[in-house]
């Protein structure tokens, strides 16, 4: 079993773990019932995979509590007994956030989803972390409110999930991030303590800002039980502009021209070639100007008409005279639907390629002509394929890349060696190694290229502070060595 | 000396801070130069005082380094010594958190005033933490780029003091506060470790927040020597309405029925009738509509003239239709900058009424008028005048107790039961003791009012995990028995 597995981390520390006796097990059906102990090797698997390429890893228990009190006494039992417990919300991340590394339990908050209170009056909203985010934005959105951090995933994915890993989304570049729309939090220590970090208030400067240090956290400080978030309201206006362009380069360069015109885009995308093929393959039909080098989604909105309909004029004319071959506009709802199914069917579209490896780079916006030149220069370099996309207005590019060889080692052999020479472009620009998919297992030994040891060190402190014995989502977020993944069946 | 004074805080530990020796001293002048180590009397009370209501408190030298390199070095001594080191920027502070309450080093920033970068096309500056909040408003702005977070003081606070606090101010009930503007810092470990946290990004989850852990952490876990703001184009149209009315309650609602109507105010302000003639008192004229017993001055912006107008028109409706007796329009800038200098002099005018104590509550948007009715009720039962205004659309309304008699002791005998009732009735509310203006040394009493045991242990773990000799601002966010202030001639 996994947990058997004992490995150092950098700091030479024993993550000395206990395994899951069946009186764990006996203990963990008195608290959430039987039916929500998952002990069977097909729940196993399911509960020991995410989006994240092809990682997997066996829990030895998987746990769906369906209140605070029930992750309180989950969290008290496992302290107790210095077992590993990994939260998991909707499974869709994208950097093996919740992919239980050293075995133990899995905690799954799939449960925990009411949206105890929607506040119209005061525009926020109540609700427990296993609410599905696109169910949230359906709910608030009948009463003329919007929640707008929109990853790709938010179908399926969920607001706990969305807090842990402070995900984007298209709509970030005008309206920000997750972390943007956290007020405050309920949460639960490693040790089983319940903690609340403020309330329903856009102003509290009350102590150090727990609920800002908990997002993105990852679920390795504490798991989140309860969310406070902003609303605004829904823009009454919206307009979709698609750009094709001859080259990658010009249409990166058109963004940049983009911002010198003060144009606020509430969706800034970029979609290159090779992603276009693969979503004309994984749609199975033909998309609009599927032979452009590279295309740029622009989004507007806003709360008046006229005045959108001015600032979309001026952007139309800001693309063509940056080089566009076309402007062309989607000005109703389903025009605008089908330019977004094609963006956002991009994920699913390059996984069916092949086996690959996702760089979620992010570097400042206007240096992402040069990270795309990088891009293809390291590609060439090492003679593999590659399809960049993303969320440009940020300057946030998911580069993929690719081999046709579906075992786990040789993807590692022939691909490992340039994500890293694309994180070094991406870090040599002034960016990140991760942008919005989180730092996870997948890219935990990448933080020093964009963090230094100070910070490390401070980040580790941190973790100790909270969770001395370690048990919470280890070998996540710091540089941790962890054991391989399984290789189960066709995984 | 203050310094000499020994105090547990309430976990019993004793902060066993040593003296600032010659030897100290001559170190301090080898990194700063003598010009810039101060140990004369008048220098010392200038440093030991800040805008919080009478507190004093000595330090045994404040020193001005220019250089990051120099505040390390700084620490580095006061770390080797065990001395306590209190930072400072531009010491308008409202909850003594740059008081040296244990004496030691003053560490003012005010020589680090340097705009390194505005970059215009990323829409971003990088700053040292000297600038003057108001001086980097007026540069970005040449370049049609706006930095909205406005505190009062904003023409003498530094940028490094607002993202100590988390500074707000009116325009934040649309733009967000400090917090929603720094993309990432540098800063100095409490033992002279220099870090950064980030780049000039838009998006960065590469590890635990410590951007967002440093805002609003008021100096205690590290000195801020550098931040990255974002920026957003600057507003092209503003209008602004001042809307007297017959009766708090009356205008309080008012404020609800313009959320109601989702109409987004770049400003929302509550003034009462007190405030407004302490206001005519300390500019020395009559200031419009002083006869109401409340008003509300509400902005728009945006970049859409016409669109602008037609908002405004139906705010002034709402106001109307809620009981508003007029809804006057300033039109022009200047008329815009009379409406905004009465509400701007407030705090000022109200501070040369009598001694007084200031409450920084917020709470629920809507519970506004409830918590102007509470706070009624207290002034009532305790027999003592007490002013409100604030920025009520964000909820955070800053109510004044006051008494005549100058004397410390005097005044907390008459005013902080009162405080105490207050802050009972906005924490009832669901609110804080503190919207805006930072815990610091004055407030660390009432934050178990507002966040539970084990948010504050948490607290206090983090603190100790950054400065586990808790020499960094020592006695300020966390409840800490502190010295009592000195009393110096006039003070």
């Amino acid at each position: 079993m996994p947990s058997a597995v004992r490995v150092r981390d950098q700091d030479g520390r024993m993550p000395d773990f206990a395994p899951v006796t069946p009186d764990i097990i006996s203990a963990l059906e008195a608290i959430v019932g039987a039916d929500y102990v998952l002990t069977l090797e097909p729940d196993l698997l399911r509960y020991g995979r995410d989006e994240t390429e092809d990682l997997q890893y066996l829990p030895e228990v998987a746990v769906r509590p369906n209140s605070t009190e029930q992750v309180s006494m989950i969290m008290k039992l496992a302290w107790t007994h210095n077992v590993p417990v990994t939260p998991r919300g909707g499974g869709t991340g994208l950097s093996g956030g919740a992919l239980p590394v050293f075995g133990g339990i899995v905690l799954c908050i799939d449960r925990m989803n009411e949206i105890i209170e929607i506040d119209e009056m005061n525009m926020m909203t109540r609700v427990q972390p296993g609410v599905i985010t696109g169910v949230l934005q359906d709910q608030v959105a009948e009463l003329g409110l919007y929640y707008p951090p929109d990853p790709a995933s938010n179908g399926s994915c969920l607001i706990g999930g969305n807090i842990a890993e402070n995900a984007g989304g298209p709509h970030c570049v005008k309206y920000g991030l997750t972390k943007d729309y956290v007020l405050s939090l309920e949460a639960v220590m490693p040790n089983g303590d319940v903690f609340r970090t403020g309330g329903k208030l856009k102003k509290d400067v009350a102590g150090y800002n727990l609920s800002q240090l908990l997002v993105g956290s990852e679920g390795t400080l504490a798991i989140v039980t309860e969310a406070t978030l902003r609303l605004i309201p829904m823009p009454t206006t919206r307009r979709t502009i698609l750009a094709p362009f001859d080259s990658l380069d010009t249409a990166a360069k058109a963004i940049v021209a983009v911002y010198q015109s003060r144009i606020i885009p509430a969706a800034l995308e970029l979609v290159e070639k090779a992603a276009l093929a693969a979503a004309e393959e994984h749609l199975g039909r033909a998309v609009p100007y599927s032979d452009a080098e590279a295309q740029i989604l622009l989004e507007l909105d806003g709360y008046d008409e006229e005045a959108v309909d001015r600032e979309l004029m001026r952007a139309g004319e800001v693309l063509l005279e940056a080089g566009a071959l076309d402007a062309m506009l989607a000005d109703t709802p389903a025009k605008t639907r089908e330019l977004w199914t094609v963006r956002k069917c991009l994920g699913e579209a390059v996984k069916k390629q092949a086996a690959y490896i996702e760089c979620d780079t992010a570097v400042p916006p206007d240096r992402v002509p040069d990270l795309l030149r990088g891009v293809r220069e390291v590609a060439a370099e090492y003679g593999i394929k590659q399809i960049s996309y993303g969320h440009a207005g940020d300057g946030n590019i998911h580069v993929n890349v690719l081999t046709n060889d579906p075992d786990h080692a040789v993807r590692e052999a022939t691909l490992r060696p340039a994500v890293l020479a694309i994180f070094e472009v991406a870090t040599r620009l002034g960016g990140t190694i991760t942008g919005e998919h989180g730092v996870g297992c997948s890219q935990s030994r990448y933080l020093p290229m964009c963090r230094d040891a100070v910070a490390i060190a401070a980040m580790r402190a941190i973790k100790d502070a909270f969770d001395p014995k370690g048990i919470l989502n280890p070998g996540k977020v710091l540089p941790t060595e962890v054991p391989p993944p399984v290789t189960v069946g066709s995984a």
